[in-house]
């Protein structure tokens, strides 16, 4: 069969899994789902709508107010924190969706909301323990009187290194947060970690746990083999097979030159699709014949719509047939490495391309 | 005044200035409008309107038929070439748009085409000259019978190094077009070069010019000073301003650490919205304080929604003050050099983001 589209499957029977189980990590603390970034790209309305109505999940987390908007579409009872805070290009979507909640993490946006508040709706107070972003640093804490302290429901912070067990980073800025909370926030419930600190259990689960990228299957402590179950799978036809004769040079610039002859194939996805362009000539490519599964190597420049793959000794490939780019054999986390960067990064972009073929799987 | 959301502006003037000076250099050619990637993620629809209403612009590249249905809706006399072709994922949108034109790049798409006819429309061949991508290799050209060969309505193909002026490749690819076209298609239109070979000129130009990157203001001719005119800008709102301690560390994994006493500011981007992430602790960022450009580094991990940066000694920064990450001083050439990569695979991602607010300008 002649094809010519990428997919992007995404398994939400997994992703909801995944959600169960870091539940159990934290049985005590109230689980969110992070869906910032439409749900690191794959798709915020669906996997938010999941989590509501077969994770009972009531809290979420978005960067943006207008990412929380289109949360609440799904989750109509959930509060939605919105970590970039509240500004005068949000302030409308804020009051037209009650169920978003403003994080506020400077000096600066506290007077704006006090300025603008929100009925019916108190606010977020992020809090700086080391990681050096967003958060009001102790000297500002220090100049909040009573009644400013009293505007918040919840104090929260994050973690800078919570994917390395041992960093002397963790108990710095577990130290940190709670010192700070049992001095100004005494007695409001309190977020720290992310998925990676649930891996580290204890003290940093406190009363919120935000769930986002474990719940998509990111190894988030990658000290040890993955816990959670793949969520993502990338594959893409084939559109050609040909000989490559020796001497041959491959894609942009002439990068790769064929030392020998070579058998290669041209694969319908590219650095458009959220491929990383970084996987030129060092890439893996996937590819089921004849009952196995066969490794290739990406050869020459990644383009726009195209990866050219060395298919050299793998027999009967042809026109139609899948090369898979990532799956469970191959996460995202081992493509991020390979691109040297992290799966977190390629997740976001590959869900963004509308030329995919999108499929939800669920079993 | 506090913000809180990025800010993509796409300068449909200078895109249209560019779309001529692009015309002027072939002026023998027709200049077809390559639009693939949702137009390298600025919006195909806008582009191509603009193209089609305002440039006299008739011919389209895609990549896909789904996005050559989308530029038929603002571009109806028009013919859209299809470059990644024809098959059973894509026989439905071509037959629902009449003017989307397929280009068969190999046997099995084109034994598929002929049991898939379009009627009313000749498909474009596309061969193979030195690239080793998509195309008909020459013992594939041999084997097409005299009916086939007149299947076709132009002739294609496309080069691997014309941003490199004096490449051995763009002599071999040209002469290798020459023959295979007088030998094959003597009679049908041709078309060899996207922005990169127009600046070669002469033979290089053929019938029909591609006009992409370029068109987006892209120097595709980096051996000397870009004749383009710039297209993309892009900012992010100031969140907070902040003093860092020496000895402070900096963002996830903590890779930066403060060696002496900083000022830093949290921007409202990431890579979340196109940032690539190899600009961590690499990265630039422009301020404009006192009617002065001032320049930033960018320290620790770029994270999804936020950077971090250096700009200690730029004095009165404030929240919701703007932060460039590129624009005519800097532009997405400048960022894909310093990030690794090149300014298209940067320019596919930004404008993929819903959560930038998006403008279009016109002078």
């Amino acid at each position: 069969m002649i094809l010519t589209r990428p997919i992007l499957e995404i398994n939400l029977t997994n992703l909801l899994n995944n959600f169960k189980m870091l539940q159990k990590l934290a049985p005590k603390a109230a689980s969110a789902g992070v869906v910032k970034d439409d749900a690191y790209g794959l798709g915020a309305v669906k996997v938010a709508g999941l989590l509501y109505t077969k994770g009972g999940c009531r809290n979420f987390f978005v960067a943006h107010a207008v990412e929380g908007e289109k949360v609440a579409s799904v989750a109509p009872e959930a509060k939605i924190f919105v970590l970039q805070g509240y500004g005068e290009d949000s302030r409308e979507v804020f009051e037209r969706v009650p169920n978003l909640i403003p994080v506020i993490s400077n000096p600066s946006m506290f007077d704006y909301y006090k300025q603008h508040r929100l009925n019916g709706r108190k606010p977020v107070i992020h809090i700086e323990t080391g990681l050096n972003r967003l958060g009001f640093r102790e000297n500002e804490l220090e100049r909040l009187s009573d009644s400013d302290r009293n505007e918040f429901m919840m104090v929260m912070s994050h973690l800078a290194c919570a994917d390395e067990k041992d960093h002397f980073m963790n108990e710095h800025q577990l130290n940190n947060f709670k010192r700070l909370k049992e001095q100004y926030f005494p007695r409001l419930p309190a977020s720290l970690s992310a998925s990676d600190g649930v891996f580290l259990g204890g003290d940093f689960l406190q009363d919120v746990v935000r769930l986002g990228a474990a719940m998509y299957g990111i190894n988030t402590a990658p000290y040890r083999e993955n816990q959670m179950q793949n969520v993502v799978r990338v594959t893409a036809p084939v559109l050609q097979v040909e000989d490559l004769p020796e001497g041959e040079f491959v894609g942009y610039s002439a990068t790769y030159r064929a030392n020998s002859r070579r058998k290669i194939c041209i694969i319908s996805i590219g650095y458009g699709d959220g491929i990383p362009r970084s996987l030129s000539n060092v890439g893996k490519v996937f590819f089921k014949v004849g009952g196995q599964l066969h490794e290739a190597r990406m050869i020459g420049r990644i383009s726009m719509d195209n990866i050219i793959c060395d298919v050299t000794g793998i027999e009967g490939l042809q026109s139609g047939d899948t090369a898979y780019l990532c799956d469970s054999f191959y996460t995202l986390d081992d493509m991020g490495r390979d691109a040297g960067t992290i799966s977190y990064e390629i997740m976001s972009r590959l869900g963004k391309n509308t030329r995919f073929i999108r499929r939800y799987t669920e079993e």
